[in-house]
């Protein structure tokens, strides 16, 4: 891959590089809703352009782009994405003027707009396919010995999340209330959580509906994958423990999940492929893959006291993962579940081997045994109202990069007094 | 309350009485879609009532009933829904001739078109909300000295499913594929759930949307609760068995659920409210409650074998519940998990106290032990190819009934042939 210069002016380690030209949605300062392409600090605003006569030659609908989500975009399939991709560059490449001479009507500032949720979410799975995350987890709170449960080498484990709780970043996050059982009370009390915590997580959005019944194999899932944000799963640790037995994580989760703005593109993650870990014991032949299924995407954590410059508190890496997209969704559907163009599957927490690499302030502190030391001198073992914490990733190859741009949240008290 | 006679024919013992009136969604024979209300073996065309002028004095939106789902109705409000109810039933009155002379242009046969999905479903949840059946489960596949884990009583227990692939009754039902672990093996293997079953539930469906943060109190739960339906949660007891620990039931379930396509009121309900069973040890505050919340609601579970007749299995009562819809909902949101309309609320497996009133073949049969007997003499542990079920429902008090009429699915090999 050889790198292309745009007429945009590209800001200096912008995640938004012609090689990314990823898809959002945002509001105008009047009020006014768009669907955009980020490049460098501007937004291509798609129905303009559209309007404009340049896509003539995709003979897109009119009104592709006047949805309030991207999902009727991308329901029009695969040779689309990669037709008005092809095009985009085509139109944004240094030498070109189509695009260029019609600038001021066509691109936006993104300092100008607030971005909005990109897509309209069905369904939202949550997998568990960190080995490093899945056994610290197992290690703190079950068996140090058999950190790893019977099923966890043999099948991506995952559960069902809230959607309506999907939020786009930079949404207040409210502490949540509920039960806890405190250590060696004799009943549960009513307050607000004391372990609130995040979890470090990319998702990946469908691209195509499947009817009931339909197996997407490994080998077909990539025509199944439209783009992936960041995730992050914030977490209520102490309602999680009383409540999850024996049907899992419910109000311990479901009170907010935070997602990047910018959905980046299969097509353009493509050059960051990697192999993944050996998987031993073999998988069943369902779960089998051909090729690199793994991505190279540098992840970072930044905490934030309210008021104060930020520490980056743990640096971890999307290829760590055990499980790939391509066996998540084989497995999602090998009991012919049905998905829905707009369902998003985070892949849980993605910590690596070292202690600086883990993905959550759980493991981070080890249940708050070790407090994190931040630039400030504070410590922490979980979040405080008044912390920000943002997540960001990006993947560099030859001096190509393409990034997601970061996935932000504040801490405040609880909306309800009682 | 007493009986009202109505000029449309209402057969002995339908469900669909002046006193019901449920709301569901259509399509006719040549493929245009409906908006209905039941009436006997009827259907009021909602657009074509409102239309007439007959609804004149509610000042609908003139597209309200064009809609495909009923989400934007049920969003206009309660004070809509219930004068709605008031000007139906005054229509539908025997001594009423405003609609009846007109009959021929809006009511349209049951028997004349289909049925589809009566709401779009954002998230659905599905709680574990039997004492019989939460027991009953604990002893078979736990300890039966210690059947409730120990959050059992102090919360409604509950997980999040799969909203896509909750489908309208009739639908085919295929056999799903999986991992099984069988018992003594080293490595789980693939191929078809041996242990297919049902989940005897009902289903609340939200009629108002809340924000982020925002806690629903008992006391304002009914304002937020716009009907039910009849729910069969599809259960393969094997996929499931295999892959919950830690996070929870996923493939297991998540390849289908049915629901009953008609959707009764609240306001229909109300006559039939009665205590809940008593809650010890105590609950915290934000789930006590004050009045009936619990509902006296006949339930029966009928299987037929291919081309054979039914056999009743199981006969229970949604009043057997331990946890009422009003704490499902507080507890649901006491931590600020938002809802909307459409939302789908499931209770839960509902099992009675006696043998023949379990909610599951996994309880008829004991997880295999004792053989269900149908009147043909065959022997059921879970449910066979070509098997036909079907759950039904209704109240019934001073000879006014309410019913749900029944879901059914007919179960088909599996669609893939690896």
């Amino acid at each position: 891959m050889t790198e292309m210069k745009s007429w945009v002016h590209i800001p200096d380690n912008s995640d938004f590089t012609i090689h990314n030209l990823p898809y959002g949605a945002f509001t105008y300062s009047n009020g006014n809703k768009g669907l955009g392409v980020a490049i460098g600090d501007q937004i291509i605003d798609l129905h303009k352009l559209n309007q404009s006569g340049l896509l003539n030659a995709l003979d897109l609908p009119a009104d592709i782009f006047t949805h309030e989500f991207l999902n009727e975009f991308i329901a029009l399939g695969k040779d689309t994405w990669h037709a008005l991709r092809s095009r985009l560059q085509e139109l944004l490449v240094h030498d070109n003027n189509e695009l260029k001479d019609r600038a001021n009507d066509i691109l936006v500032s993104q300092s100008g707009v607030s971005m909005r949720m990109p897509v309209r979410v069905g369904d939202y799975t949550d997998f568990y396919s960190s080995i490093e995350h899945a056994t610290n987890v197992g290690m703190m709170f079950r068996d140090p010995e058999n950190a790893l449960l019977p099923n966890w080498k043999h099948l991506p484990v995952g559960y069902h999340g809230r959607a309506s709780s999907i939020y786009i970043s930079g949404t207040p996050i409210y502490r949540p209330q509920g039960q806890q059982m405190k250590a060696g009370a004799a009943a549960p009390e009513y307050g607000s959580t004391q372990r609130l915590d995040i979890e470090l997580e990319m998702a990946f959005i469908i691209g195509q509906n499947t009817d009931q019944g339909k197996q997407i194999t490994t080998a077909e899932a990539d025509d199944y994958i439209f783009g992936m944000v960041l995730f992050n799963d914030w977490s209520a640790r102490d309602i999680q423990k009383w409540e999850y037995v024996p049907l899992g994580p419910f109000l311990g989760k479901n009170f907010a999940s935070s997602i990047s703005p910018w959905i980046v593109t299969m097509s353009a993650l493509k050059p960051f492929r990697v192999p993944g870990p050996e998987q031993d014991p073999p998988v069943l032949s369902y779960l089998e893959y051909e090729g690199n299924k793994n991505y190279d995407i540098h992840l970072e954590i930044g905490l934030s006291p309210d008021g104060e410059s930020e520490t980056v508190i743990a640096r971890s890496n999307f290829k760590y993962m055990y499980w790939n997209m391509a066996q998540q969704l084989a497995h999602h559907t090998v009991n012919g579940c049905n998905v829905r163009v707009g369902d998003m599957m985070a892949s849980g927490t993605i910590s690596g081997k070292d202690k600086n690499s883990f993905g959550s302030m759980l493991e981070l502190s080890w249940a708050g045994k070790n407090p994190i030391i931040l630039e400030n001198g504070q410590e922490r073992k979980f979040l405080l109202d008044g912390d920000t914490v943002a997540l960001r990733g990006f993947a560099e190859n030859n001096g190509i990069r393409v990034g997601f741009g970061q996935v932000t949240g504040k801490i405040y008290p609880p909306k309800n007094k009682r």
